[in-house]
């Protein structure tokens, strides 16, 4: 939908963007790291869906070396400025789903579950992305989901419903700003939503000069400086059950900052890790620390522009937390990390290769690299009678979960606060317990714009 | 035990404390906080013993008012700064207890759970609690436990185990600096540990010109300066059960607060809301919230003194999570606090009266202001029949949690990081994330003291 864009927006704001030329592949030149408060060119808005407060310790257990006695930090840990509060304004439920979430942080307006950047009167609401394009800054989204699923959806597109993935599609491509598409930058998922019966949007933007890749190698080939790229029909795959045909969050990042730092006006970017949450709501311990480690370096690919930059701001935090996940269960007062990191692939990828009919034991064998237990190994082989793929993928879970002492309480998100990281000039502004609207209302307030309300 | 102090202090460190004259009960003087960077003159270290995010998060979903369309900020929100990792140094758990992470943060060790500031190799470690009462400074320990358990335990005591309450109590009475009982306000449960067939250390404490009360009547109509106040056998009644005789966590705090400050050369006060913790362990959602109720009238306290007072640092933090809390459970989108504001007693306490003979039906009527289901009635019913007072609480409590959608994992400690509220010069030092040590270091080094290592 872009009726926003239509109504909303005087033609004026509409300034052109600066031409973004071939990329030259060269290396942003190093620079001292900006003082924090100095002027903010860039922002990297990333966003680790479900990463509440326990995904993060959880990760920090996984990277600790037994062999100090202290626990190694992550690539998050020295950039923490807070929390932020994430309930939503819905009228049935005052847990936040991922799309009422994204909204606030994009737009600063609390609304119902499901809504993209519309709010509770379904009228569109003006997103930092749009606002950075209006400002000729160049812009991106980058996720493992699709493309067009909730998160990133908010920060590009409108609509009443987060299901409406190809009407999503079709606002990155028809909604324009000055007369350019919004979004230069597009990588992630959801081929089948841009690829359709009834429309090709590949087709339309590569007509429109935006490069078209599909695949990790054509990634990291490519030199166009707009590009679309779907590596899956659907989501990715979850980092451990990647082949080397799908890039990492971290390699699409760098395409991405490649791209749009080739303005001198700027660019804003989001990033999503957005399996984390999705691992979560399976009660996934493995595919959750998988993404974990996905979202972390894509992370430090965005610390480590902004500290050669020095006017780039990085900002990372989550929508909300998932699952229920515990660090210790049943009275255990231990999380054994070595479980998980036994792990070759994640319970999805093995209960997938047994429903298609490769013996559990085999399975199993190659893809836990710790010795099972009798009862371990019939448990799977009970579910795999069953032939649902769902009740093998649990069954597998359950071994992880078991082992390491991981708790979980639900399939669904919940509600505690989850933490903020920040770092580069005006950093500080995202410190203490904010909202997760205060994103959206302190980056346009560093764009010079405001919210719609 | 007394064996660091007698051993490890120097002479010329038994510094004379100033007189603590008869309480006058007058306010502080008003005064403009003080800048962030300003002198520390007086230390309030405040502890929600298990208050992990989740809990912080819960507790503001209690607070909201239903007639706003933004939830209301908890006294805490305003002074997070940031959150600290809790983990120990144990051989066979990495979830710490409450007595590890009381000595990490009291004396800057990492150390096994059970030790009451005490290093792995069982050495006595010195406290910040010590380090002020060697500076001359007045000291206190204030708790909703006993005054002897493993949090308050490990700022005035030493032990190799937090069992030993008696043991820890006599540390109280018998370990002296400068010639001085180091402890001047001791304040909470434990009265069995202090009156034994062995010992009185009641009577002790008051040969010493320690006042000595048991009920909240007597405590604020006190005038003592040094002083020791016991108000239970064992733990505190939690806020929702108890009598009027005996006192809150404010009213403790704030008898400590008005006796330690009247000392020129500062003050630090340790003050521990403990049986958050206890709640979580018994997954007992009516409790938690009661015990979050107390701790945040006592922070609040903490807080109104510290900005009259302009010179004291107000720190509040907690150890570890408990239970693996959440809002939100079995895939729903909700927390949904109501059914936990009918409740007019703790399920502990139901639970006490069913078992002693009372009607099911009358108990809950009469503390639980909502109209149960048959089968609510029911399961009461049948827990009862077993005469199990355990059974019956953990009957009680299911209906608390189902119908808030609260989550739980465990009866036992999580690993996430927990949430770091600061207040007052150099609140500053403890924002980002920090480790439960740096507390202490930090501590240690406004002191002009250092860690035994």
């Amino acid at each position: 939908m872009n009726s926003l864009l239509k109504k909303g927006l005087p033609a004026v704001l509409g300034l052109a963007i600066a031409t973004v030329p071939a990329l030259t592949g060269a290396a942003a030149p190093a620079k001292a790291p900006a003082p924090a408060d100095g002027t903010v060119k860039n922002i990297i808005f990333l966003i680790g869906d479900g990463m509440g407060p326990s995904y993060t310790a959880a990760y920090r257990y996984m990277k600790d070396k037994a062999s100090t006695p202290l626990m190694e930090k992550t690539a998050f840990d020295p950039y923490l400025v807070g929390m932020q509060t994430t309930y939503p304004e819905d009228e049935h439920q005052n847990i936040t789903d991922s799309a009422s979430a994204a909204t606030a942080m994009s737009a600063a307006v609390k609304t119902y579950n499901a809504a993209i950047a519309v709010d509770n009167d379904k009228t569109e609401v003006k997103t930092v992305l749009e606002q950075a394009k209006e400002n000729g800054m160049s812009t991106g989204l980058v996720a493992t989901s699709e493309i067009t699923h909730a998160t990133p959806a908010a920060f590009g597109a409108h609509d009443i419903s987060r299901k409406n993935m190809d009407a999503i599609a079709d606002d990155y491509f028809d909604e324009m700003i000055g007369g350019k598409h919004k979004i230069d930058v597009m990588l992630g998922g959801g081929k089948s939503n841009f690829v359709r019966k009834d429309r090709d949007l590949t087709a339309e933007f590569k007509k429109a000069g935006f490069g078209y890749v599909t695949d990790r190698k054509s990634l990291l080939a490519n030199k166009d400086g707009q590009l679309l790229g779907l590596f899956a029909d659907g989501g990715l795959d979850k980092m451990i059950d990647r082949t080397s045909a799908t890039p990492s969050l971290k390699e699409m990042t760098n395409a991405a900052i490649d791209r749009l730092s080739d303005n001198d006006k700027g660019f804003f970017l989001m990033v999503e890790g957005s399996q984390i949450d999705w691992a979560g709501h399976d009660n996934d311990i493995v595919g959750a620390m998988s993404e974990m480690a996905d979202f972390e370096s894509a992370f430090q690919a965005a610390i480590d522009f902004a500290k050669k930059d020095g006017h780039t701001l990085v900002v990372a935090t989550a929508d909300h937390s998932t699952g229920g996940l515990s660090l210790g269960a049943n009275g255990e007062y231990n999380f054994d990390v070595a479980p998980i990191k036994a792990a070759v692939h994640t319970p999805d990828y093995m209960a997938a290769k047994i429903a298609a009919g490769e013996s559990v034991d085999s399975v199993l064998k190659k893809n836990i690299k710790l010795k099972l237990t009798a009862e371990e190994r019939t448990s799977v082989k009970t579910a795999a009678a069953t032939k649902d793929v769902t009740a093998i993928d649990n069954a597998i879970e359950n071994i992880f979960n078991v082992r390491s002492f991981t708790g979980w309480t639900t399939g669904g998100h919940t509600g505690e606060d989850v933490p903020v990281y920040a770092y580069g000039p005006s950093s500080s502004r995202f410190a203490g317990l904010i909202d997760n609207t205060d994103n959206a209302k302190i980056i346009f307030e560093l764009l010079g714009g405001k919210p719609t309300r």
